[in-house]
């Protein structure tokens, strides 16, 4: 697909990959059904699919069988998912409204949203557990400890975990930095790792350069969603705007302003392009996927 | 330890668990150290251990090395912590009390409390992905997916909501069982098998009888919490009692009668033991705990 325009690209993944997701969810005439229909309202027909374009961005760099990558996206999307229908949680953020809909607790109750959220992280290690990824099963092990090491304490749930703490507190820079590499940091670069393992062809050194990339575009996306939450409104945003100040969260807007914020979302940017100066036209989507996540505009 | 007594044989390996689920659990020292903090009490400390002690035992018929089935253990057990956290949830069962002490969110708060089950069940998995538990990587894959099958939502999630759709509803028999065999039996179940599979000495026909064993003491523990839950106090069970029919949930005593719930238990225990039958003593420990689930008084 190296002819067509990076719009084209995405848009033929997103359409493919909702199929995928479609068919990975269990049907919502399969019992118990209520459960299994909230757990498709959370997933299906929504979000940008970020972390599943990184991955199949970065398969595409390996050579990987998009077959392959499908799972690993998915396992990562649902992920993400379930995150947000936990996030979403009158305990957590009490947000009404995720990407134009109500939330599932708003949808369903708050019962069925804790466990769609539960369900969604069993199906995703299920996922990369049942679907061959790679020709050598020990590799896909340590696929499911990446996954699961991204996902837990020291990852992402140790991410929100931070950010709780931090309502109403003075951050400093390195400590925003510290909670958003595990909030935010450690599923997308899980995505980007996961999409490449599917293929043994690459070396440590082209590993650690995609671990680096990883790193710069998964700091960058949150900064430029706290720049984009500062300043864009609810409808274009499809979530509640400017929440985070309202909530009283340290954001790099809050800690830098707003220009500083940019700034530091410019040279993440450039960070990320560079750690892939060692790739030819293969790295074309990763590229291609770091300037979307720095320049969109929602 | 084949000359030890079961209470013995329980205690030495509950002792040593412990140790283990210290050790796998992060260090409260580590940031997020509420979070950490949080999991090391809803998860040390507390509770029989039936589910590893089938795995143990399971492990031990199957002569697999013990080092190996600590790891499937807790990741079991660790699976068990998390639901019993969401569960105690205002949202779920609203209880305060769990192992004689305050439940996770009355101890902490909610929001952490969420985020703790979420951690656990990450850490599952990642125990099963990075600790060798079986010579074949492979056969390791196929223990992820019944861990991840058993855990998700045509397994004890998916229970969890059988559950809550039930409240008020009159069940038969064969939906009560339906629930049941879902919510605790897949859990159940898993942590036999998973024991099992750290060795890779038995064949199918054995391998069908532990199925069918742990199936049968799956659902014999259900219908024995039930009379208890029916008969005990607070201060016995270590968690409130009589909350089950207070909650206007079905149970086996609401739905059989106290006397018919106890036949029931008394011939599930036969056929646990019945599906044991072509084991000789290396299975002395499984049948000592059928009879230990069903006899038991809290």
């Amino acid at each position: 697909m190296s002819a067509l325009t990076f719009q084209a690209w995405s848009g033929a993944h997103q359409n493919r990959f909702e199929d995928v997701l479609r068919n990975v969810l269990p049907s919502a005439d399969v019992a118990p059904e209520r459960l299994h229909a909230a757990m498709r309202y959370s997933v299906l027909d929504g979000g940008k699919r970020v972390r599943p374009l990184l991955a199949f961005a970065a398969g595409e760099l390996a050579g990987a069988d998009v077959s392959r990558v499908n799972f690993a996206a998915a396992a990562v999307e649902l992920i993400h998912a379930y995150s947000l229908v936990h996030d979403d949680m009158p305990c957590m953020d009490d947000d009404v409204l995720r990407r134009g809909k109500p939330t599932c607790h708003v949808q369903f109750d708050e019962a069925t949203a804790l466990l769609v959220g539960d369900a969604l992280q069993s199906l995703a290690f299920q996922l990369l557990a049942e679907h061959s990824l790679t020709d050598d099963p020990a590799r896909q092990l340590q696929m499911l400890k990446l996954l699961a090491a991204a996902s837990g304490s020291r990852g992402m749930a140790g991410g929100q975990a931070i950010d709780l703490e931090s309502v109403g507190k003075q951050l400093t820079l390195p400590e925003l930095e510290f909670m958003h590499i595990h909030k935010t940091g450690a599923l997308i670069r899980a995505a980007v790792l996961l999409g490449a393992y599917c293929s043994a062809a690459l070396d440590d050194v082209k590993l650690n350069r995609l671990n680096r990339f990883s790193k710069c575009v998964g700091l960058a996306f949150q900064v430029v969603d706290d720049v984009l939450d500062s300043e864009a409104d609810t409808a274009t945003l499809g979530k509640t705007a400017g929440k985070d100040a309202d909530n009283d969260k340290p954001t790099y807007v809050t800690l830098l302003g707003v220009q500083a914020a940019k700034k530091m979302a410019a040279e993440l940017h450039v960070e990320a392009l560079d750690a892939l100066a060692g790739f030819g036209e293969e790295a074309r989507r990763l590229r291609e996927l770091a300037n979307f996540i720095v320049l969109r505009k929602y």
